[in-house]
């Protein structure tokens, strides 16, 4: 790349207080990057025009070249197909005329002539800005496909070339490109080269906004970008304040799990936020220090209260505010002289009530003194190894191996209540509200460490830093799975779109490309984030794609296997010996292939012999079991075998995922819950739930590349 | 259409014992049912070739004319765009070379000379023989699009106007069609006339099988078929059993809601399926004449028993078997001979297992007495409003509005456990098993009349006879709902496939768009299907379009859109006064629009009064509710006063449909029973099953025209 040569197209589209490039300076950054364009001259009157043309050869189209016109179809401004002299010579009058009327005193500097390209491919490569993430790039099908279908996907920027390469493969319509009807293929390395350019070009110079290559003929030997259109703000927004991985660390880990609490506003009547949270600590067995902070109390529920914070002789960890919103600041800043390094902030009246400048007031406080805020406007937070919870809500003390997060206090509640219903113990949970300081990915980095946490689920309405979200979020979920619940899909993005690229940057698609890109498991629905933030940590790490299911109700076994296209489960193809071995314990009118279908007469063994089978075999990576509820092994005994042999198999060391779909009468209930307590994930009256948290497994699994 | 010549056109292709039609021979059909074509004529010499392009105008395309010859342009047997007489004569010899190569000793017609249709839209019209649903017209973007990205759909023909007007509408990038980008659009009522006169064609020449319009241009002003593939099958599979309507109805009411019933194989000992029967049949509370089948007992559980239903005095409704599959055929012929109308066959080992004979024996056995067989190999069925439980399994008796029938034993099984667990009552639940005879819409007839069904919801893996199940589906779905869990969706047909369209309708695209046809709303899970049957029946039907969610919880009020959108159900754009309000009643910082909300901490008389005015204001149709945990306004008091205030303006004849997401600790789960039990939809732990259920129910209303 000829950073100097792109630098300086740049400086003069700035001396003249331009926001967009012509074609002309497009051109001269797209040779500085090695963007293939097509042959082309600018033309300042209808002779040259026709000079040039002979030069590139036939067929030419011509453009308008003007700052002033960026929709140039619109203007009049674009003919193509024009195949000799004499037409190019009329067609630039016709040009000018046209540019002339549509925009009156619009500074024209020529006609741009243009060798076409064809018989090839029609894509868009472009870039955007996203307040959230950053820079991204698109890529998609050009014309009228990505107009309407929308088949376009995002990624980061800077893009690695093998991002570039799925990008290719992942548009809806990918297959074209791969050639169809006779088609030739496209050059897909010169299109995965045209991503990488366009992705260091909008991260070295980050002033350029947008940029779109649409269309791009993309052939079997090379990919052309045939209109190219930059915008560019020389504007840069604020840098966010981002601290080192060292520092959020350094704090997470004092305000997660504290030695030492301050409660600011302990109160010790019934009814108050203070109380609550007093209480809350008491009672759910935190043995680290409380200090209830109290203007005149010498005491609050047999604690020594404290005028301030200032006035506690030994070192605080986090301090609790439970006061209202215009004495936060005052107490923060007391905080911040005692030099807690975290704040827990439940009161509301903030942003969230359009009270901005009362929470930047708040923010700047913490700055200055560094302390991390958490909200404010939460229910606070729940941290079980330190049988901690922070919080005015309900206690809640059931251990377990995943973190979770909501942005609002509702979702968080549902979390305490479905966590209580279900037995789904938990690491911590935790309110992030109106994120004023600590965010999602402050959470990514204390859980990525903690090790009371398996996995972690998320649920949020936006990312204040997309981009620090993301990084947190692929190098986290390598070893532990994340999921994400993000709410709001339906809003788009209000951002003003001057290009194309920007214009197909919804909101909602880009958070799905780039929570892929991350390795973030998404959760459709708040049921699903529940049920996988419940199952993940429970499921052992599936070694391979090959799935059995072994059924005792043959209808079962064939809405499970739906559920496994849905979730693009792999049903192992049966090997002939494997066919034959389950074959032996089967009836003669029963199906082995897969689904084994057991039918529905069996006594307990049949269960027992074709599940220890499917443990048994080495090539078999996991198991989906579907029971049907007979007289002959009824829902307690098939829940009784499945866990004797799944633990006997993993006492040998053989630890598969098995999951379980249980139908029948109310009995199957409780077999459901027997088995979750014994470590498999089983359901009564569905067959989609079982599949949907194997496949979210295999999903991270497969991202975090440990399939082999 | 000129019925008599596309007579003689088929009769010629018989006599020569072919089974695809040439295409002069296709033209002669399409000049016939008012199908417009390219200008076209059939040259046997390049010379002729040459003069017929003269006559017709340049450019044109040459085709090969050869019925060994199928696929054209893999033979070289095509060449577009020619230009000029010379060309034309060159292209002619290429071609006949090309053919003789590809097909050596094939029989060549000739090449056919047709003009280019250029500058429009590339749609592809087709019909294709499903052997479940008979004939179906497909609709489909033309070229790479519908290959790749199968945006194509079915209707069953005969297809009426505006079904075909609303094929056109329907697919995916149907946007294309109104002309993007300056395009221009393409003439709606030309395609429709074409897809109408396709579906005429097939629906008068049953056997034609096949029919591919593949392109076809659709310009503005008229649609061209370009190319037209027509395949012939002149062995017709045989007539299905068809009774009349009456018939059903009349064996039907005598099965469902029997005033005696026979056990065959009656049993007084412990575990036997028979003595299951009999004391289902008893412990349910039956008060008809139960008559007990045994070959020696003198009485059975208290019961008269007989050695064979010809013994019996009285009439008998309905017998049921329990006994082994060799026995049935002897047995069934005795129940002709006593003229009882139905018999459910209990007993497995038929045609799932392998044994078509044995089944294939008893339909006859069936047919020659006019009886009607349920089964064989399921459970049998219940019909609560006579508290009959004609089945082996548990016994069952909330009465309910909702009938629910499956093929599978588990999946009924799935239905007893989930009705009893949630207290969903039912009127009927039927086990349909391997289909012999009684199918659904056998069912859908009798539940059609049914006084005690207000909605219908059916698990099937297929349909025996598609075309008579959307006929009955179409006409009982315009007053009562019918809900379908089709199972399989994954496999594909194996029908064999000659035409393009032929390879589109893979089975469940085929299902999804007849039961849409048939004003079914389908369920895509097992539990979808469980919960719509639980709701459609308890929620009133909505007047309109307008939907408003109230909530106390921000972050539900998100997840509730998000479903919204998912549901295509419409949030209601808030006019200002009903706005202002809604204002009055919330606090400063709420926000209303929509969703209201109304803010975590308000007390009970917020929730009252803002619910009180989404039923008092006429403009608005359907209420969501997202209620958050609070001190301030627990669950049950929520729920109480939720169900007070629906109760109140229902009194007052004001009957909305409100749904309500519950999240909280525990207490909600309580709630949601409570308001279900107040005949409003609630649910615990999730935003989406509550709008699931009420856009299942704004699915039908439209559908069948309901919403004004």
């Amino acid at each position: 790349m000829d950073k100097s040569a792109i630098g300086e197209v740049l400086a003069a589209v700035k001396a003249q207080g331009r926001t967009s490039l012509t074609a002309p300076e497009a051109k001269a950054i797209c040779d500085a990057c090695a963007i293939a364009v097509p042959r082309q001259g600018l033309a300042t009157s209808a002779k040259q025009a026709a000079a040039i043309a002979e030069e590139i050869g036939y067929p030419v189209v011509m453009k308008i070249v003007s700052p002033e016109i960026l929709h140039k179809t619109e203007a009049g401004g674009v003919i193509p197909n024009l195949s000799k002299a004499a037409d190019v010579r009329s067609a630039y009058k016709l040009i000018i005329d046209n540019a002339k009327t549509y925009a009156p005193g619009a500074h024209i500097a020529g006609v741009q002539i243009q060798q076409m390209v064809k018989g090839a491919h029609e894509v868009i490569v472009g870039a955007v800005t996203d307040p959230s993430f950053g820079k991204l790039v698109a890529f998609g099908l050009g014309g009228v496909l990505v107009e309407v279908l929308k088949d376009v996907t995002f990624r980061l920027a800077p893009t690695p070339r093998e991002e570039a390469l799925s990008m290719i493969d992942g548009i809806g319509a990918a297959e074209i490109l791969r050639g169809v009807r006779g088609a030739a293929a496209a050059d897909t390395q010169a299109l995965a080269s045209l991503i990488c350019a366009v992705s260091q070009l909008v991260h070295e110079f980050p002033e350029i906004s947008e940029v779109d290559l649409n269309p791009v003929f993309a052939g079997p030997d090379r990919a052309v970008a045939a209109d190219v259109r930059i915008i560019v703000d020389f504007n840069p927004p604020a840098e966010r304040f981002r601290p080192s991985q060292a520092e959020i660390l350094a704090a997470m880990n004092r305000i997660m799990r504290p030695d030492s609490v301050a409660v600011i506003g302990a109160s010790a009547e019934d009814g108050k936020i203070g109380n609550s949270v007093m209480r809350n600590l008491i009672d759910g067995g935190y043995r680290g220090e409380i200090y209830p902070i109290h203007p005149r109390l010498e005491e609050v529920l047999g604690k020594k209260a404290y005028r301030s914070v200032k006035e506690i002789a030994g070192a605080v960890d986090v301090a609790v505010f439970a006061i209202p919103a215009r004495a936060v600041a005052g107490a923060l800043a007391e905080c911040g002289e005692k030099r807690i390094p975290g704040a827990v902030l439940i009161p509301s009246g903030f942003a969230e009530t359009g009270n901005q400048d009362l929470q930047d007031e708040i923010v700047a406080v913490a700055r200055k003194y560094g302390i991390r805020l958490m909200g404010p406007n939460i229910y606070g937070f729940y941290y079980t190894p330190k049988n901690l919870c922070a919080t005015f809500c309900t206690p809640y003390d059931v251990k377990g191996k995943v973190a979770l997060s909501s942005q609002s206090g509702g979702v968080g509640m549902a979390i305490v209540g479905f966590s209580r219903s279900t037995r789904m113990g938990v690491s911590a949970i935790v309110g992030l509200g109106n994120k004023s300081d600590i965010d999602e990915d402050d959470l990514l980095t204390f859980f990525e460490q903690d090790d009371h946490t398996q996995a972690i689920a998320m649920h949020f309405e936006d990312l204040k830093d997309g981009r620090a979200f993301a990084e947190a979020a692929a190098r986290v979920s390598q070893h532990k799975p994340v999921i994400a619940l993000k709410a709001g899909r339906t809003a788009m993005g209000a951002r003003a779109a001057r290009s194309h690229t920007a214009a197909l940057a919804g909101d909602d698609r880009v958070y799905e490309d780039v929570l892929k890109q991350s390795g973030v498991v998404r959760a459709r629905s708040l049921n699903d984030m529940l049920q996988f933030a419940r199952c993940l940590p429970m499921l052992p790490t599936p070694r391979g794609e090959n799935v059995v299911i072994i059924t005792g109700a043959g209808g079962s076994g064939v809405l499970l296997a739906d559920a496994c296209t849905d979730w693009r489960l792999q049903l192992m193809s049966m090997p002939p010996d494997l066919d034959e071995a389950f074959k032996k314990f089967i009836p003669p009118f029963g199906a082995s292939g897969n689904p084994v279908d057991i039918t529905g007469g069996e006594p307990p063994t049949t269960y027992r012999n074709t599940i220890a089978l499917g443990l048994e075999d080495r090539r078999i990576h996991a198991l989906i079991l579907g029971y049907w509820h007979t007289i002959i092994t009824p829902p307690m005994v098939f829940a009784q075998l499945v866990s004797e042999v799944v633990e006997e198999y993993r006492g040998r060391g053989v630890n598969k995922p098995v999951v379980a779909s249980l139908v029948g009468d109310v009995e199957v209930e409780q077999a459901s819950q027997y088995l979750f307590d014994h470590g498999i994930p089983a359901y009564a009256y569905t067959t989609e739930l079982p599949v949907a948290v194997l496949g979210a497994k295999y999903q991270w699994a497969r991202r975090a590349g440990l399939l082999g």
